[in-house]
């Protein structure tokens, strides 16, 4: 499990770190850049419990269930890829230009994951 | 300011709406895809609430300001962009496919609609 979230940050240019976490806000796992000292479960478990709320807001949208979020704000930007109907998989950005390439290694990634719980 | 909320669902194919809303959940003004039928006013206004707490979990991490939200699910998208302290503009789109040119569109027309508040 390590491996692989080392791999999605290893893989995203400006990627902080990586983790991966229940809604409950507890964490399993987590990987950082080298040299990266973001706090990335603490703030992944500021974000898990809004997460459930937007989780819930979808599903009685009747948008059906939630596989992605993204948060963007000046200084960070926060990807989230559903893994299951408990985990989430969450990517710090630095620098949102390479949004499309952390989503991507979210997305190729999220199959192995689930394996690993 | 329903020219540019018209403009940007007629610009991003498989969208279909676009509101411009308060925090608090008030929309101002929408537009709607030609035959769509969703109930965009009532979607953005069960996200509000949420975006608000997303907003102060971004600035209490230290990410700054919010710029951009997305909220992908099985059956829709939802993309946003702040853009005031006090407004946002969400738009839907029925098919992920086309995310990036719905996010260039708020992009390019987020200035525009800032001058008509």
């Amino acid at each position: 499990m390590r491996e692989i979230l080392q791999s999605i940050v290893d893989g995203t240019p400006g990627a902080k770190g990586a983790v991966l976490m229940g809604f409950d806000g507890i964490a399993v796992d987590q990987a950082l850049a080298e040299g990266a000292e973001a706090d990335i479960e603490s703030m992944a478990m500021e974000f898990s419990f809004r997460f459930i709320e937007l989780k819930q807001a979808a599903e009685s949208l009747e948008m059906g269930e939630l596989t992605d979020i993204c948060i963007k704000a000046v200084h960070g930007t926060f990807l989230v890829r559903v893994i299951t109907e408990e985990f989430f998989v969450a990517l710090l950005l630095e620098h949102p230009g390479h949004f499309g390439k952390g989503r991507w290694m979210l997305r190729s990634t999220a199959n192995a994951l689930r394996d690993t719980l």
